[in-house]
């Protein structure tokens, strides 16, 4: 994490909200996208997932995406890889930090990638390898993902404790840090801080971990306060929500990232972003999608008379910081 | 409280979120909308508002509301009410409990009731001290409400300080318990948590006291649960969110009942409401909208597979009890 910040804001809209829409993103369209929310302080941004062209067409320029993405100043260019070809092409492209996601649900699992876990952990360790190899000071990050972490659609309730045993096969098999999502929408927050105070005291405090909540049950920003609360300083989130459709049942966009910022700020917690310049970053990819509907509550409501930003606010208490 | 249930859940549309909406409910309506939501659980509903039928024609009939509404067998039935006059309609017509509010902001106070805060103060001592005497055993119930505690329109941040000290004055003046609102949905979650620690140190565990908190900033349910956090076991909701308009610009419904409901019960706290009963309710109270939206999430995405209410989940873990 950048130390001039006191939470990370990882924005995954051009993955995981592109993914999910009809609309196609033209590759400028994304790298406009890209590095105006890059220019507004978003530190780290998720800008494509390497998978097979023919089922997600819409990724089908994630190499380029990241290969121009890593000019920008000072981003973390992050990406999906969901096997070891997948993590091939993103390091060449040059991304920062490849996402690799197996389900703790063994049906979710199957249902999504026609894997085992098993074979999914000796994927993972195929590709920390290759990593090694071709990266022997490792500066490529490997997060190890943890999809349906609080509950899954095919299988209902997912134990903590498969949840602890996989984050510790992921870190033994060479993850560099976890990311821990409610892939599907189900966490409610005193679960959201339980299963991450158990985390903590399961794999140490000094591994990085993520959060990916899901706003499907309109729970996404007390799942984030929660995660706060238990010690998580890494969020990804959507500008503007994108990707979940209000008028479907089962809807389930990811939390909307100037939404959070806001809630981060307002506490108190420094983001490094420009909640003004986000929003205008939120309007330029507004522009270019055909239909789609987007989220958020800040964007209609603004700021609170008064509000001021946590950055300000340690300044006026501290001028000589 | 009631003592078969861990948190209540106080139902405030038909007071709140009706008199900010444009279409007057017929009194039939209301009391099918009451009697409905009764039936679902709900252990508390604020049906009224004895306030100036000039000045809120859609309130005219809150005195039969009331008289009809105490019926109810076990429903707690509660009425805002403005000042002296107010409240002994509301004592006459019978209702269980009064809710009495001033802003914690002076210039808001003064803007919304044309009185200065020493002055409601006055008129709060009055109210009490005529319950007093055609109540002597107490049992209409006064809650005294504090206004904008988390912020104002007109005046920007509040200082804590202020919100203990208008508190406190309430209690000397007899009030028998406190609502702490964020009138106009500028708190966050970690101001809720701080501001209910503080006011439990400041005047006591014993007191009872119900959070308000609007949704206006997306932050609703976030607050809610920091105020869980902070030991505070009332809520007021309302159902559907009614009375906040999503394409106005500073919109501002209350909190969703049922989606509170959710939050709560996944988290394994007794509310006493069956959600899928409480659906049912809102669909009768839809029906008699003119065009307003309505909010929440739950009505679209449904319980989660495998999810378990407090109630049942108790029940399986000591059938015993």
């Amino acid at each position: 994490m950048p130390d001039n910040i006191d939470v990370l804001v990882h924005e995954v809209g051009p993955r995981d909200g592109l993914q999910s829409i009809e609309t196609i993103f033209p590759t400028q369209a994304k790298l406009d996208w890209i590095r105006s929310e890059a220019t507004a302080g978003v530190p780290q941004i998720q800008v494509g997932s390497f998978v097979r062209s023919d089922l997600l067409p819409q990724m089908a320029d994630s190499a380029e995406v990241v290969w121009e993405s890593i000019k920008i100043p000072g981003l973390i260019v992050s990406a999906l890889v969901p096997n070891l070809k997948g993590a091939q092409n993103a390091i060449a492209a040059g991304a920062h930090q490849l996402g690799v996601v197996m389900s703790v649900s063994e049906e979710h699992n199957k249902a999504n990638i026609n894997r085992t876990v098993e074979e999914s952990l000796e994927g993972f360790r195929q590709i920390v390898d290759y990593r090694n190899e071709v990266d022997p000071e490792r500066k490529t990050v490997i997060s190890g993902g943890l999809a349906t972490s609080f509950g899954c659609t095919i299988s209902g309730a997912i134990p903590t404790r498969d949840v602890m045993k996989r984050a510790e096969q992921l870190l033994q098999r060479g993850a560099d840090r976890l990311n821990v999502a409610d892939t599907v929408g189900f966490a409610n927050p005193k679960q959201v801080r339980d299963l991450f105070e158990e985390l903590f005291r399961t794999v140490g405090k000094d591994i990085q971990v993520g959060a990916h909540f899901h706003d499907t049950r309109g729970l996404g920003l007390a799942n984030t306060f929660a995660a706060v609360e238990a010690g998580v300083r890494e969020f990804d989130a959507c500008l503007g929500g994108l990707g979940g459709c209000p008028y479907a049942p089962g809807a389930s966009g990811n939390v909307v990232t100037e939404d959070m910022v806001f809630m981060l700020e307002a506490m108190g917690m420094k983001t490094g972003i420009d909640l003004d310049a986000l929003l205008e970053t939120r309007e330029l990819m507004e522009r270019y999608l055909k239909g789609e509907p987007t989220q958020g509550t800040f964007v209609k409501a603004g700021p609170p008379l008064g509000f001021v930003p946590a950055m300000a606010a340690r300044t006026r208490k501290n001028p000589n910081r």
